[in-house]
């Protein structure tokens, strides 16, 4: 075992951190980890609840999100929750303290509400490790270069989490209120299992699910910075929870292609007609799109009659459909002979694993279990670590349950 | 006018901060100063019951008053509060922004719960006035020098803005839930009026009354500093209320003699017989009783007989009294021929004035309305700016409004 292994920071969420009951047991696991030897830091959400109630006190004195007063109202929220968390462990007998962002201090750039972390200084974190001292984090929060507190948006504790394992060359345990990341929604298919370990840019496929466990950006700091998660449940007696280990793709030597199926409802899709292939007019298109600041998630670009024009099809979600078919009719509205047309009622069902691309029989199986399904599949586009279709809405329980089965995910 | 009178800081506590509809309110307030041409800064308090919530929940986990980690939760209310009133200034069309006390710093030192400021940084707050900007600062706390948070005890934020108004060279309007400073308590005297103009020195003997509208070490602060103090209701409209004001002794050419009558509940009376005048014995007394943190309020020391033993009495507040009395036992076990007596049931009332001491007028007032109410003076003691008298408990109201109206108080 390398200095490495023997860290270990660790991250509750807003339901470990809920009131002093929970908050003791999630003291508890701290407990636990120190008496396995473990070097630990922690990272604190604010007590659930309490960044909705700061939100609305803010509001109601003309406060959005994205405002800078509104920054310091929310981010004491973990200011609190992070002394309440150094109180508990110091009962558990271990020396603690908490730590604010601009005591360390975590640097953070970009907008109010939704910063990023350019910087953290380890000084102080790993003179408190050396000492026996607990730090205890406030997630969620940064100070900016103008000296301000800023806020890093939802989920933004799993961020802090992971820039402090990589400050520390820890791993990271992300304690929840769910033992680690599923196979598929457990409410949609009741045999689906938990994960052992995925790599990050699974993670990321299944983080989209449903059940958010994981901050996105969080995992692609970890994956940047080859930071190892661990997604927790906290509602388990300390040590219970085995969870959902997230390492480097690198690491995984020998595993099953497909780790799960992910699912997304409320998608649109839209098919524009006619393009001149040789002009530029599919870029022009999403940065009309880009502009409007609506997520394009699936693409397709097809040949619709050989050496002629192109048909483009993607999808966004319902909520978007408003502003992209907009943004999309005032662009192709410069071009003759094109036209648009769009679909509504359509829901997105991923088959996540690593190194799908080019694994054919991973798509034949898709197609093959679809068709025997009766499925239509309206749209489908692969990555690196999934295979997508668009399907519709009504079928989609139906179409997760299928592939859940037909990849063996409900085997142990 | 100077450039000093120009500028202003207002302090708003827990019942001007109680919620959103009191905070844009007390934001009015702020606003109406800013068109007569101020150039203000705010302090503000926690919203009320914020500190005590707080306070629970630490204690939940074990953090009681005193502890560093409870400092952490509690300063959170006051920032809330500073970004929230920023927020309300801002939705009145004014330029404002909060400022912690790390962000200035606010330097303190001593124990958490109870740290007392010892250094200032106007840079921020000049810069801030200088552009236009409000600055709105988060009371009762500060920084210490090892770098954590530590809170100035309660009422502290009266203390933060005696601190930010000498840093400014400001007066400091502090904005409470009554319209000023009274002649006595208008619970028990209804004809109590309230006090246009008094020095520290009479504020401090007002302030420790029942309504305790200043906290003593604020004014304390102030009257080294020089700096006057105002206080003001924020439960009347923008300009309404006169509230008191507190200039140093010297700004107070003529003026009444006494200004208000104060008391003081629970009293209890200590008599030590036979002390040696020559050992040190009565040092030694107070000494054991510093030790034993009993506060010791009114002290008479009377020659028994000429050349011999002399007596001590003095007043502790009852709650001190089982400690007081412990303490002097053991310390008078030592010399031989002393005794030890104590008195409960009693209570204090005070005359309040500038340059009482040598105004036998005064006194003997004081004597012949008591006398006359046959209520029996059970100690006396005298100060520069107070005669106080130890009486029953019984008679205490009776003797405030025999004194109040002897003094004249009740008329304008």
């Amino acid at each position: 075992m390398t200095d490495t292994s023997k860290r270990l920071v660790l991250k509750f969420g807003g339901t470990s951190m809920g009131g002093p009951v929970r908050i003791a047991h999630s003291a508890s696991i701290v407990a636990a980890e120190v008496r396995n030897a473990r070097q630990v830091a922690v990272v604190v959400s604010a007590i659930s609840g309490e960044t909705d109630r700061l939100l609305t006190l803010a509001g109601e004195l003309g406060g959005g999100l994205g405002e800078v007063e509104t920054d310091t109202v929310l981010a004491a929220g973990e200011q609190v929750s992070a002394a309440l968390m150094a109180l508990a462990l110091k009962r558990e007998g271990l020396k603690a303290r908490a730590l604010l962002s601009w005591q360390l201090p975590i640097e953070v750039d970009g907008p109010p509400g939704g910063a990023r972390i350019t910087g953290i200084n380890p000084a102080l974190l790993q003179a408190c490790v050396r000492e026996g001292v607990i730090p205890v984090v406030a997630g969620y929060q940064g100070v900016t270069s103008e000296g301000r507190l800023a806020t890093l948006g939802r989920g933004g504790t799993d961020l802090t989490a992971a820039a402090v394992a990589a400050a520390l060359k820890a791993e990271c345990d992300i304690y929840t209120d769910v033992d680690g990341v599923f196979t598929t929604d457990p409410r949609i298919v009741p045999e689906a299992r938990r994960v052992a370990r995925i790599s990050h840019e699974e993670m990321l496929e299944l983080a989209a699910m449903g059940a958010k466990v994981l901050q996105t950006r969080s995992v692609e700091y970890a994956k940047a910075k080859g930071v190892v998660l661990r997604v927790k449940s906290s509602f388990l007696d300390p040590g219970v929870s085995e969870g959902t280990e997230v390492v480097p793709a690198a690491d995984i030597a020998e595993r099953r292609v497909v780790s799960g199926v992910a699912y997304a409802r409320d998608q649109a899709r839209l098919s524009v007609y006619g393009l001149d292939p040789d002009s530029g007019q599919a870029a022009d298109i999403f940065s009309a799109l880009a502009d409007a600041e609506v997520g394009v998630d699936m693409i397709v670009q097809a040949r619709a009659r050989s050496g002629e024009a192109v048909n483009l099809e993607f999808s966004v979600e319902r909520k978007d459909l408003k502003r992209a078919l907009s943004s999309v009719e005032t662009e192709i509205s410069r071009f003759s002979g094109t036209s648009l047309a769009h679909e509504t009622g359509l829901a997105k069902v991923s088959v996540v694993g690593t190194g799908l691309r080019g694994r054919a029989d991973v798509a034949r199986t898709l197609y093959d279990v679809l068709r025997g399904h009766e499925i239509a599949v309206r749209m489908v586009a692969t990555s690196e670590v999934k295979i997508s279709a668009l399907v519709e809405a009504d079928l989609l329980e139906h179409a997760v349950r299928a592939l859940h089965a037909a990849y063996g995910l409900d085997q142990a």
